[in-house]
């Protein structure tokens, strides 16, 4: 199997972007990323083209956003496809790119993760994420993804003992770290205080699905991300490796039941353990050599889990963890340095490729002052799709030179 | 790279199942691919799902197919992922799940490509297949999947003198096909007498978008099909292999302008030519290694057009072929035995798959009585996406025990 490098990334500003072309903004990303390693885009620039998004039918009226994108960047002939898989299509994306290039049917891929949600708002967007929820079993009887998180964390509370200001915790650190995060949507600090301990804090921090509040929700948000992977054995990666070298040493996904009604356990995330033990035996590591993380807290309950379930914490720890800081920049094991989806946004099929792309972002030693985790090695991403019920775990490492 | 066969494969009847649920009758067509290799579900049943779909989030009101599929299929915690390239998304499926056993990263791979188009038609079936279509620059003013055919169904008969007799005996070969084909959306026998020449043939073949009639385009349908992908070096090949061996022996897909307007030649279709020529570098064969072909008739003027950009025919002379039989079942080239998307019809996520499980089926000399084609070594499929922007082409190859 080739070794396969990340050698470009890109981003847009995450946030309202609502009056521009989904295709437009993922181009945004792809530029970003060809430019990043000098590449100029042109018909013979990448050997495929992977499209990541979920809601380009239903929201803004467009498929075949893939071969839209490659005749949008002037890539064409170049092969494209489309990577669907919920919350979880950007990673999925990479890791279908990955396997292009393992297996010598491809050098160079871009895979560029993209949303416009903003074009459906309140009930509407609810209305669309609910889409990933089983039809007759769940959605139907009134179930929302909001839902599910506010009987997970009321579950997680009564059996751990966890509290709402470790909870809150985690959402504090997110919008400290997103603040220097030029791309993050909200960058607004706020304290423990300010959402939590009194009725004034309770007032500016509602009751979304009891006892999740809205500081413990993502925002709906437009953005797009791309990463540049390409063949670490092949002569173009010395032409484009024009920054410390990064590599995906572990990916791999996983499904769990679709209705979390047949889970024995619904605490028990499978899909995140089964496909983040298949990563870390890939990349040969354990959870004690990952330096950093970026978990997918669309609610904050989740980096929480998450965390627990990759091994980072005991289960039933992180919460004290977070309030206690060690998952700030600082700390021993951060979390989310990105600002997480919590703070940094959300736009569901550009999070996975975003979260790699903070990944190689730290691994390379150029996040923004501040927000630079300390001499990183290996990085985890945990990229969640529905409610848990299909999972993609990236690792990635710095190489030596 | 290593060698990927097709061990099992299985279809559902293509026509209405606007009452059964997406994933339900992919399901179907999964168990069935299951089935044809003696292979039971179960957690460990296969390495890899990959779903292909194009309407599942605007027809249906459901995404994260791949999940939902798994789970209801009780493969979980197998890795599942959908590929969506609008109307080639089957054939796109197929390429990556080569691509991840070629890889390494895979054994055994399930591609299930369905739609359930039924629930929308007349004019709402139309408007969601021109969510294919540049949103500005095309739709929006008016243009149509069926309007593009129409036009370029004129300009090939102005330059290369194609007769509307000519156009109609291809969909009398087809539906001639799909009466053998127990799959097969519409068994109607039709004449040349019955729908060219008179009055009478007019009125029942009206125009659509002139010069394209009636029995020059697909109906719209619902169905699913699936193939099961198997490394052939593999210990599970072994088991698995309980047919002729039939191996994927060159896949390749290529991207075209998204606008039409943009090429120089409206009539050259380059994404074909281009998936079509590194299948053929890929499988080292030519257009004359070829003993039968399923062509992307989507309008039956394309069956025409794309036996002509693979090499098939000289440019402008598949009609004069067509009405001499030259693509019959028993005559030179056989060109969709299957009946075809214009008589099997057309459930888009599914076509891709279909057609190669037709290939498949073809190989191994296991096609319905009258319908075989006579001792084939190499089959090729194409499938088209948008107008012609993305497209796959796929070359199966018998290989001798």
């Amino acid at each position: 199997m080739r070794q396969v490098a990340i050698v470009g990334i890109g981003h847009t500003r995450f946030g309202k972007h609502a009056d521009r072309r989904l295709v437009d903004l993922m181009g945004e990303a792809a530029l970003a990323a060809m430019s990043d390693c000098e590449l100029s885009p042109g018909p013979a620039a990448v050997d495929q083209v992977l499209a990541a998004n979920m809601g380009g039918g239903i929201v803004n009226h467009e498929t075949g956003i893939a071969s839209a994108l490659a005749s949008t960047l002037n890539l064409t002939p170049v092969p494209a496809e489309l990577v669907e898989n919920g919350p979880a299509s950007g990673a999925s994306a990479v890791k279908l790119g990955h396997a292009m290039i393992a297996g010598g049917m491809a050098e160079t891929v871009l895979v560029v993760g993209g949303e416009i949600m903003k074009a459906v708002s309140g009930s509407r967007a609810t209305d669309f994420v609910a889409t990933l929820l089983h039809p007759d079993a769940e959605y139907t009887v009134g179930v929302t993804l909001p839902a599910f998180a506010g009987m997970f964390t009321r579950l997680y509370m009564d059996r751990y003992g966890l509290t709402e200001r470790q909870l809150a915790a985690v959402a504090v650190k997110d919008h400290d770290n997103a603040l220097l995060n030029p791309y993050a949507h909200l960058h607004k600090q706020v304290t423990l205080k300010d959402i939590c301990g009194s009725p004034e804090a309770e007032q500016k921090n509602p009751l979304v699905a009891d006892p999740l509040r809205l500081y413990g929700v993502c925002p709906v948000s437009d953005g797009a991300a791309a990463v540049l992977l390409c063949a670490a054995d092949s002569l173009r990666f010395k032409a484009l490796n024009t920054h410390p070298t990064v590599v995906i040493s572990g990916i791999a996904s996983a499904t769990d039941t679709h209705c979390v009604q047949d889970r024995l356990d619904p605490l028990i995330l499978n899909a995140v353990r089964n496909s983040a033990e298949r990563a870390y035996r890939m990349a040969e590591l354990t959870p004690e050599d990952i330096s950093f993380a970026e978990l997918h807290d669309a609610f904050v309950i989740l980096e929480l889990a998450i965390a627990e379930e990759i091994g980072l914490f005991a289960r039933g720890t992180a919460g004290e963890a977070a309030i206690a800081g060690e998952t700030a920049i600082d700390g021993s094991i951060p979390i989310n340095p990105s600002g997480g989806l919590k703070a940094k946004g959300h736009p569901l099929g550009a999070t996975g490729v975003s979260q790699i792309y903070e990944l190689v972002k730290q691994l390379r030693g150029e996040a923004e002052p501040g927000r630079q985790v300390n001499n990183p090695l290996h990085g985890i991403a945990v990229n969640f799709g529905g409610f848990g019920n299909n999972v993609v775990t990236t690792i990635c490492s710095r190489e030596e030179p």
